[in-house]
């Protein structure tokens, strides 16, 4: 069996029960080493992804017939932005199990304690296309959750089309990590400030 | 400080090891019996939360100062139709923290193996106002993923509005519970079957 196992959003805290027990009984566990590194795990049985991620699963997934029980590691939740998809490129729906884990979006939602289902949630991760989509949910006044593309050009597209500079944003950097930082501050502010906004972020407006 | 913890689906393993390590410092914890009974806690730390939910939930909050640590257990995700609204309406954003867990919507897509980000969430659950919103989103054939309030009168609604009686839905019932059932049927057949279709599901409709 392949088990696509989420293992939440980067603190070893947030591993639920069955991530664990998945990977304890795993021949081969395949993930980055950021993630491999949250489990003990043999250096025998690892099998690092790098930015080749998809050559590297096809890989993997073609000799699938050599493992009993195959763990593919995936940040947050596989089913939200994650890993199931890419996965179900090489592999058939009967041959997999998807282990849920806790997604980015739930954190930063805990962190500003808001409810997300008062949320639109969109992922601009490799979609710029859904730029315009915020953009008219923005206009809309919707409140919106979003995983950015590149936080400084995702704000510039949205005042270069008419929104509010004064209109405050959340970003919510490395959640869970040691150097988490949550900013709040005007669309304005955070383009033309000096600092560098991480991709690693996840930003609410409401 | 007051916690408010998520506990995940049902089952013991979704459990998070921040929930487990936040329920054990804790001087007092309050759930439902059902909630309280997944973790190990001595009889004299709980407070039992019953139907009246909320006078019970004020009643604790309002001796919070005889308390370190009060946990609130909140089935799935606090942030997603959970506990985080209720509580907001006795003590302050400042004095709460939230622990995200595992919620029912994450489990359902990872069952039916779909990525949630390509679905809007709905809740109908306290709220058939909603009713409409889920219509609309039928009739422009849009993915919906939703917490029913009465699973076949909410069928019955989308019918006698002009849904079409052979689109076909997943009915995702207690999930990770012993008893979990999964049911993919046209509306036509869930509504006119023999068999009762309890509200604790997760309806998908792709
Ligand atoms: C490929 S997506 C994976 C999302 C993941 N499946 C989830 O459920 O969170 C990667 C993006 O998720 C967001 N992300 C994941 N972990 C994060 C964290 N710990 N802090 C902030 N953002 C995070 C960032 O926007 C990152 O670029
Ligand atoms: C008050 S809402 C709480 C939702 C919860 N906060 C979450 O994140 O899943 C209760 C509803 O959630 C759904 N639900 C919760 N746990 C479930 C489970 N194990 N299986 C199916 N549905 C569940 C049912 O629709 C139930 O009526």
């Amino acid at each position: 069996m392949i088990y696509i196992v989420g293992v939440g959003p980067g603190s070893e805290d947030y591993l639920t029960l069955k991530a664990i027990k998945t990977v304890k009984n795993a021949d081969i566990i395949a993930g980055s080493k950021r993630l491999l590194n949250l489990f003990d795990i043999a250096d025998s049985s690892k099998f690092v992804l790098t930015v080749n991620l998809k050559e590297e699963l096809k890989e993997l997934l073609d000799k699938k017939e050599n493992y009993s029980n195959i763990v593919i590691l995936s940040s947050g939740d596989p089913c939200f932005s994650g890993l199931l998809k890419t996965a179900l490129n090489y592999v058939d729906k009967k041959d997999i199990e998807v282990i849920s884990g806790i997604s980015s979006i739930q954190i930063a939602a805990s962190k500003i304690k808001i409810s997300w289902e008062d949320y639109t949630i969109l992922t601009l991760h490799g979609k710029e296309e859904n730029r315009e989509n915020l953009l008219n949910l923005i206009k809309n006044n919707k409140k919106v959750i979003f995983l950015p593309s590149n936080v400084k050009k995702d704000i510039k597209y949205l005042l270069d089309n008419g929104v509010n500079p004064n209109k405050k944003i959340w970003i919510c950097e490395s959640l869970t990590y040691p150097n988490e930082k949550i900013i709040y501050d005007s669309f304005d502010n955070i383009l033309n400030g000096k600092n560098d906004i991480s991709y690693f972020s996840v930003c609410i407006v409401d």
